[in-house]
């Protein structure tokens, strides 16, 4: 590894090839950086897959040496390293691109070369110097990417999840919040867009909470799968070049460094060639963005107006909506996450294409997977912390609009359904919509209930009621 | 082809098998029946279909006789009962399922067999007496499966085209009767569901008839592409077995029966294993289905309420809208239609797939890719006539209700933007939206404008004019 | 309802219409056929869904009976109608469309007539006299269609999901009938289509049963989330109409009629327009068609030649492979399953969208996201069934071409990795491919092991062992 | 604007903001900042749309100058600032996300806001001195967001695009020498994977030329659709506050600027709502994705092995492909090109959603769409260039392979079909497959032809012409 001037010569099966002196990273880096020029974006915007490659190759370090496999101060100088980047440093030396052939390969080069050029500065010895310690033979040691890529990205995955899940909390409690402020708020129900019957403000809100904790369920299932690992597995799951112990050991030091319970698969032949939790994992994020897109084209719809539309609610102003139309302020905040929930929905046709398109022992695009649940779960995350901040704590309820939808509705006669009969309350409800008048008055007009009576029915606060609270 | 009783014994490279003796299809066809027990429904649900296999199998006929590889009689009683097909005649005949594997082999021996065994009745033969008219040596000469079947599928799918063609048209047509009958109705124009400025319903419902006519382009462009077909190219297109000038004459003969300007493929080889129309067409499909889908979502809004919605527009009732609320009609043509449009882009998806699946120099999965093509192009053509005949058509418009819209708006202030500037006009707009106030009388009460000249700007219908006319 | 020659006279809120006089659905169900003519297929052919209806009604008759709303003899009327369709009876009567507008309105009001009808029957009253027992008042008493549909489609749901669940675990054992069958047959696995390390067939197609396993149990996973229902919501969830207990005995019944641990959800209004569980399981419904593509595109390719492809396995011979090449027998099978699984990937992207386009209280398009799941379940029961009938159960092994493969392969040179190192072995590699001679050969002549300890080395059965069992 | 130390205060309808003294952007775009912490990307990674917004700035100026609207020394400022920014200055200005809320306003106003300041520098003024010169009502002058925005998008993506065909070119051409290169030599065709007929490798690789020349012929197509513009539409299609003249100038100024043959839409209404282009479009986008995966699959394919897979093509190796195997190669290049083409099929079902929830007369979606259009075409382009650089250029053919496979293949009865027919040839393919013997010895055993007229027939040279040229 000779340096001349402000590169070092390096050499793999296609030859010499220099690299920047003050790089990190080394030859494969340097051959995945020519052959996939595609996005622009590196690795290193990923901290949290950074940080899980480093936790894997530290765990495989740890058991190398407890095999007896790997020297102390190579195991040390490597553990070392392994911290500094879990601390945060040397992310900028994760230089491949997002989008990469080869399974993960040139991501896991990367990080066998930055890690051993580190550790040999620890070791006192240039970077480059590979006979004493190398990415390959050493940081690399017991594994193959086919392993140490996937487990980093399960551990990376789980990490994020769990931004995710927190904003999904923080939305979730955002609504609860408002549910409780628009309890005693009575509407107009709406089925197919059409006046249904009445409810209350409250209710509403209460099934956006609702439903962000059924899908915060349902993503912590799913992250529950990613905990089973393959490392051990090197090549194609049969272990091959992995001494016995070393699986075991790995997975125990890789649980102790990331505090996850992580488990090893019980057929590593399996668990290296499926993309299984992948799919389930952008199935539910999917799921994620469905709600989260009806949620906020509902809410739209709700602060459609001001003056024509629903104008049932205000979503707070954050920005001037229009360059031409003075005063007009749009509901910025939920289109952006709607525009993200239809991002995560393409995302997850790729995942599903990429999973697909594996090949016996192995899937060969799980950068693309990563790439796009990364990006999936980000941008989320963002959307529902924004979504949070920006637009539902600030909502406020146009109280005497819904009133008087309630009032002059024509639902209101399906209130009256179990007492005058559905084909009666039929006649009523055409001749209201044909007139114009209300409900109440034609019932009375036409004898079909007294006065007492119908307004014992009508009351709207108890037609509001939930089931089950009404009937207790 | 022994018979006994109501079976005869047929034979292929797997041995025996015994056919029911009145069926016209034959041993290759019942062993589609039974490996491919998917859907339950067969080809004889695409008319389409089987009418174009029988115009391809008497084009073949035809050519072959012209170069003297098929004896007169045969030839005849081959035409004969491709043209009773044709005519709607056997259609029942074909049993195989809609999704098969084998490239569409099954679709097409079946195609050989019922046509081998009708014109083997003209000639005063039994059924499956192939020593006399075989379905591969004869009804399929000069042929294989990868260029009879797609060919048929071409022709077929063009077909099937022209029939939403017209659907669109109609429903086009629809759209424009509205556009004027409502070109008078003034307005407000909404974005991002936020009150803009005024236009006319006429406008707006033009819209609708534009877009429609602007998709009909493309799908004729798209069509325009399927009209290359590849028969001649036998197994991978180098024409293997087919004799000098055959690919031409048949294809003359295939236009002849037809009537369609088909020509043969510059690249016979990349014409038969490519599905790159079918993409294209797919994709041009869904694009029809986003803007119906769009456009029915636009109907549902603007008839919301009738009273705690927009209530701009009325759809006609076509059903009782609800088991349970009396009088509610809801918008189910519009509904209907978005559901299409959902398995539209659905199939797109499913077309995307099998297309991308290719292998070498076949793609095995067409018949999935003509299953979703023809179901996206037969449900499309149903909704958009369904659509003009049971929604469009009976719509009415609610002028006192949009006029009133445009008289109580804050959009109103966006014209007098060049005369106040964007600063002012937005102070108003704000004091308008807290105050409950109108534009007017603040722009006055500050003294902005005398009110003759507001009164000019104002004036809602020259506000609505399209800007070419407006300034003509 | 005066019945005139071969018609009776219905009425609802759009007028008087005639019906067939022998039909058992009456005038709601007319208007559905004319106002949905879509796809032609009808709910008859989702017998899951019709026997699901029937046992709603039961469930709910049997409710208002014991709340004393429902007299006895109505009551025993209507239970009898319902159990005859839970046999078997009156599915044809089912004719709307499964593309319907309306939530699902048609197809409740649908049954709710036959129902009626066949209980009128039962009561001695002629159809269509529904002074005496009416479809709305009575059969649909203290129901919407927004609570009866959505419950009557879980409980078909749950009913296809295990008929799919049965065919998977019947396909899981075939391939781990296969896996014990070629547990000893070493092969050479393949990352990224490239020769990779050794292993077995039985191992290999350990992994299929394997997959099927989690996917099952991903499967059951999410088929227990249709087991919360909303029976008792009524239009918007607030229950408005129906009685004070009538949840909890509508829910009770529907346990006992169909044997499912069926609740009420704890949020009926949420309930009423979520759609997360149905979404949830077609992305697992995405996930086992993912998997299943992938096994086959491998079965497809470790089939491939005879004499140009892998040649590893041979697929049993199921039919003529080609109208034109002689001999030729294609992997029809995997094909066919291939198209399913694309069919249900695009079904996925249909049900999406249908779900993310739900409007406030409820979503009005759940009838596409039945049709969309019931084909996904069914075809992918088919898939399961006919795969391992009619392909793997007579799938056998050339094991002396996989055999040669290991022999021949470079990638023994991977098991040399700990002893001489990645750098010496890729020399070695290199050689050996360039000049086509073999990587044990090279290392004795290069002296970098003896022949004894390379043959320990080397010896494939070893390096095959699954990790766990070589290290035991 | 009162400047204080490192901020100035600037002014909006929220009230005063700070803002960096330095910062080209002002107060719109620091709301959106805080609105939109969504993806961490800004605009500023888009050049094309950024050139683009500064091309539709200019032409407005000017069309407003032409009409008196816009004062001369105003008029120069901002041609000026928008001919640096076009020349490649001040992109790192451009800092609102890439997905943002509002259609597109903060884009506009960023530009807007960008240019005044610029301008405002020009003129002699500080930043923020907006009495002097405003983003709003002179950058913005006759404009809309909803104008201004989709046309800069038009044209951005129409530059965009320019590059991509470019690199299909390229490709394509690279295609077309290695089909030259591969003319003469032999090799089975394949359907389904299984041995078909012989044909040349030339054959084979012209076809991926084709492919990618009618790809460009159709992304051309698509292309010349997005040069209909709405300049002029303002708001919302009407032309509200665009003076008469002001739609035709902009757009005679934007061509001369751009050099592209733009149009003003026909019905301006429709054109600011519609987004069939885009959807049209990135279906193109689609197909040239599915065609490219499909072409990287059979590269991956032919050149599987080295020995245990097809081993007919050998592909450039351009990085070590594993961390384990030595001297392992993988097909890194075309499994990039995989990953591109998935992230562009998910890419086009977010443009869909994104497309479809447009509503009434604007879609707020356009940032998403742009965003999914503009990666989508960015990373084919790197696609094409890197597969024809660093994969299709250095391919060779191991032509011994293929003509073996050629030599000991059934498929070449196929050629005996005419003479021996169908059944007699499929005899001897399944004798030829059981015995493992040759077809021509098993052909001559039986006594089905002479030597001579054997040998006449099996010429594969002869077999192999495409049907065209061998029977020329």
């Amino acid at each position: 590894m000779p340096t001349t001037g402000t590169v070092r010569i390096e050499h793999d099966l296609l030859g010499d090839k220099p690299v920047p002196a003050d790089a990190y990273w080394g030859v494969h880096t340097a051959r995945a950086r020519e052959n996939f020029p595609i996005t622009g974006a590196t690795i290193s915007a990923y901290p949290h897959l950074v940080t899980a490659l480093a936790a894997v190759k530290e765990a495989a370090a740890l058991a190398n040496h407890e095999l007896g496999l790997l020297p102390t101060d190579l195991t040390k100088a490597i553990v070392t390293a392994c911290r500094e980047i879990r601390g945060g440093a040397l992310h900028d030396q994760f230089v491949v691109d997002a989008i990469q052939g080869g399974a993960g390969t040139s991501t896991n080069m990367n990080a066998n070369e930055v890690i051993a050029n580190r550790a040999l500065e620890h070791l006192g010895h240039a970077r480059g110097d590979y006979a004493r310690l190398h990415p390959n033979e050493h940081v690399n040691l017991s594994q193959s990417t086919n392993d140490a890529y996937p487990t980093a990205v399960n551990v990376a995955t789980i990490v994020s999840l769990r931004g995710l899940a927190d904003a999904m909390r923080v939305l979730e409690e955002s609504f609860a919040r408002k549910a409780d402020e628009f309890a005693d708020v009575l509407k107009m129900g709406r089925t197919q867009l059409q006046d249904a019957v009445p409810m209350t403000v409250g209710q509403e809100f209460r099934t956006y909470a609702v439903m962000l904790g059924e899908d915060r369920a349902r993503l912590e299932e799913s992250a529950a799968l990613l905990h089973e690992i393959n490392l051990g597995a090197t090549a194609i799951g049969t272990g091959l070049n992995a001494p016995a112990g070393y699986a075991e050991a790995a997975c125990r030091h890789l649980r102790e460094i990331t505090g996850l319970p992580l488990v090893t698969a019980a057929d590593l032949i399996e668990a290296t060639q499926d993309c299984g939790a992948f799919v389930h994992l952008s199935g539910v994020l999917k799921r994620v963005a469905v709600k989260l897109s009806k949620t906020c084209n509902d809410l739209r719809l709700l602060s459609s107006g001001p003056r024509a539309g629903f104008n049932e609610i205000n979503l707070p102003p954050v920005q001037a909506g229009s360059s031409i139309m003075p005063g007009k302020v749009n509901p910025v905040i939920p289109e952006v996450v709607n525009q993200v929930a239809f991002e995560v929905i393409g995302n997850d046709v790729a995942v599903t294409m990429a999973a697909e398109a594996g090949q016996l022992q192995l899937n060969a695009f799980e950068p693309l997977i990563w790439k796009s649940l990364a990006a999936s779960i980000s941008h989320l995350e963002s959307a529902c912390l924004v979504l949070a901040a920006r637009c539902v704590d600030g909502i406020t309820v146009n109280a005497e609009v819904t009133r008087a939808y309630v009032e002059h509705s024509i639902g209101l006669v399906t209130a009256l359904n179990p007492t005058i009969g559905y084909e009666a309350a039929t006649a009523i409800a055409r001749e209201a919509l044909t007139s114009g008048r209300g409900v109440a008055e034609l019932v009375l007009e036409h004898g079909l209930l007294d006065a007492d009576r119908l307004a014992a029915l009508l009351q709207p606060e108890v037609l509001a009621r939930p089931q089950a609270a009404a009937h207790a």
